[in-house]
């Protein structure tokens, strides 16, 4: 039994501190953006001679080195105290242990944060990688019900982040593993059989029915037919998942108890009122497998089943039996949103945003410097995010910036227009430019924000 | 000359990009939270041993050590290829300068991430911390303009976090070394000099002028004066900093511009109406010596100065001559999050946060289940954060759940509600209940959310 504990000298935060901590966060990357500043995030290692440039300062001799477990085994020492976390299971496993009797359970948690993996690197394999968790953890005994409530937030994620058609899939293992004892495999050989099944597509039916036949296994051809026709159901439609269920004829103990527990999710997501062309049997899909004990997640874009799965998951008996005795057991649901957005790059599916910067207040001569800062202002105030252009430059110089950062909305204040106390609107996304009082000009650039959101079916 | 790069394996955006990025993110957090899933983030770092409770995995064989300095030079070997950042600015060094060609000057960038520091853990010292951090880069030049909007940007983002009344003090480097110089304090004297002003506070007056006069200086009581006046100046309010820069009487070229361009920052923040409560002169502050070169910046809590300061920086001449032969000079700024959020807990500046979930759908019987889950889900499409209660359960434990969490409102519906289509909600923070029909739930749960917010003075 290991202690669960934090190394010293990081701040870990119980629920409602993280969320102050977080809406801290929020509010001073609202307010730099306002002011027109651009987010960057870097990565959290550098090398070496990048970040090591000059020596003997007080931070220089206070950085964490890394090295990978290859290295370590090669200088024959041991590990190293302190190790970057690699997944966002391992944490919460020791999180929770630690904090048990100060977390109250059923707790649901999201983590979205990075993890480090020290592989190799080759393109759209990441060593540092955002992952997007949900989890619900009980306390001894986990409802069922919270079985039904992941796929229904994933399938909101989904459908707000309109990166198109998408499908949960959705398995038990109680089924297949019922399914497989009526079928006289048992134990470790379900294991590789599963295994062997997982490859229909990459080798071929014929491939995998000949390897099931062959010595390893020895299985006589109706046995592998059914295999075969189990791991190919899939559902479409909300009735036809439930007919599917049915039409695997009376089985197992176990196997009835996946099939309950399968038809209670599709029920339960039904009364959620999830999109019925959202969710989907699909009686191949197994996962972790000494891992998951219940029903199992794989997420798919329809259009692209070559990314292959951009969310998986599913239900575990027990998250922290490292650190606990304390039975935990928990229903997750993981996105790796830098694989993920790096994949949606790749096929188109993610278009370059614009600015977060909304307007840039455009300066045509020194004497209009006041004017334009208390406008930027107002702006600001009125919920807008604003550039100021601090020194005059030719017009069609700040309008080419604009174009080139994404800005939409430059102002203009010309003698003229200040003389009749309006400004010029140029509105670089549709080519139009309109003039507006100043009294008026937040609330009409917000409206045209609005109505651009709206047309886009953004939140 | 180094080359600027990032190690193979991790994905770095250009700000169009990293803006798409961070709002998939955003919609993934805002999605999880309507669905009461609580906030965590753990240390980037764990314990090896907490870590590596399995051997053999794929990951464990990828995991990333970490070694601090001491240790490497120790074991006589070299460095390590990767290691972790221990600011922002050395990256963002690197990263202008390996973006330069594509990046629009001037660049302004926040960054709101984790830093590391293998120094000794001791209370209210991280390891691991945030930074939120401002800059402006410019190429070639930066207008000092960009001087005066970067504490804009400070005093919106403290008027806005409300935790208490605060103070910008700046100084300029030009016109701290303009005065020296006009005493006859040249060079590296000017260094020293400064660094025993700046002990006025923790040796007293008598300690330093001792100094000061004794060997190592050598200077006269005169001199002494004038220097000790000239670090105890501090202003209040705007007129009264622009007559304090006229005080210090006729200097040496160097200080006169200095002087120029602090008048011009204090102008240029009166048009942008900042409150001239929130910046004053304070002609003590000095900041990394060798580093900044211009107006520099610190920020305290007016009710807390033992605090220090909780938000510094200023002009620095040269960002990335490592990297670059390309002069990027830039202003900038730096918020230590995490210490500043301990320190203000410690001071009890931090009330713990109400929940993220703003309802509790509470459930009385297996009956009532369906309907449960479709109520959470119309209070979720309003833009409500939502918890269902999934399990039956005495209704006083599930208020004391919901008190204990911090979620305000838990909306009940018995038979008889259900008979007469209301449901009644019973609001923790205010002890009171009321009775309203179910078209009109999500509506009144919405204003009274917004009136709690406008009441606390929240964006």
């Amino acid at each position: 039994m290991i202690k669960p504990r934090t190394p010293p000298g990081v701040m870990e935060l119980l629920p409602r501190d993280q969320i102050a901590f977080q809406r801290m966060l929020d509010t001073i990357r609202h307010a730099f953006e306002q002011f027109g500043f651009l987010p960057v995030e870097t990565p959290v290692m550098e090398l070496t001679d990048v970040l090591l440039t000059k020596s003997g300062g007080e931070t220089e001799r206070q950085v964490y080195f890394l090295q990978s477990t290859g290295a370590l085994e090669k200088s024959g020492e041991g590990l190293p105290e302190l190790a970057l976390r690699f997944d966002l299971t391992v944490p919460l496993a020791r999180y929770v242990a630690e904090h048990e009797h100060e977390l109250a359970f059923p707790f649901r948690r999201y983590q979205m944060q990075r993890v480090y993996r020290g592989e190799r690197a080759q393109r759209g394999r990441f060593r540092e990688f955002y992952q997007c968790d949900i989890d619900v953890i009980g306390k001894d005994a986990l409802s069922p019900r919270f079985d039904a409530e992941v796929p229904a937030v994933i399938a909101a994620v989904f459908e707000r982040l309109a990166i198109g058609e998408f499908t949960i899939q959705l398995n038990h293992r109680k089924l297949l593993r019922g399914y497989f004892e009526g079928l006289g495999i048992e134990g470790d050989a379900q294991m590789l059989v599963l295994r062997e099944l997982d490859k229909l597509d990459k080798r071929g039916a014929d491939a995998v029915r000949a390897t099931l036949a062959g010595d390893g296994f020895g299985l006589a051809p109706d046995v592998i037919d059914k295999l075969m026709a189990f791991s190919q159901v899939r559902s479409t439609g909300h009735a036809d998942a439930l007919a599917k269920l049915d039409a695997l004829g009376a089985g197992t103990a176990l196997l009835e108890e996946g099939r309950d527990e399968l038809r209670a999710i599709l029920n339960q997501l039904k009364a959620l009122g999830v999109n019925e062309a959202r969710y989907a049997l699909n009686l191949s899909i197994a996962r972790g497998l000494d891992y998951y004990t219940g029903v199992v997640y794989e997420t798919t874009l329809n259009a692209y089943p070559q990314i292959g799965s951009i969310c998986s998951g599913g239900r575990y008996e027990n998250l922290a039996g490292h650190y606990t005795r304390s039975k935990l057991p928990g229903v997750g649901i993981s996105i790796g949103l830098t694989r993920l957005f790096f994949q949606l790059k790749d096929a188109g599916l993610v278009a370059t945003a614009d600015s977060s910067v909304d307007v840039l207040v455009a300066l045509m001569d020194e004497a209009g410097l006041e004017h334009a800062l208390a406008l930027s202002q107002r702006l600001r105030a009125a919920g807008l995010n604003v550039e100021t252009q601090l020194e005059p430059r030719k017009l069609a110089k700040q309008l080419q910036y604009a174009d080139k950062t994404g800005i939409r909305f430059v102002v203009m204040r010309g003698e003229d227009e200040a003389a009749r106390k309006v400004v010029t609107v140029k509105d670089l996304r549709r080519g139009e430019q309109f003039e507006v009082t100043e009294a008026e000009l937040a609330a009409a650039l917000l409206v045209e924000r609005e109505q651009l959101r709206s047309a886009a079916g953004n939140a």
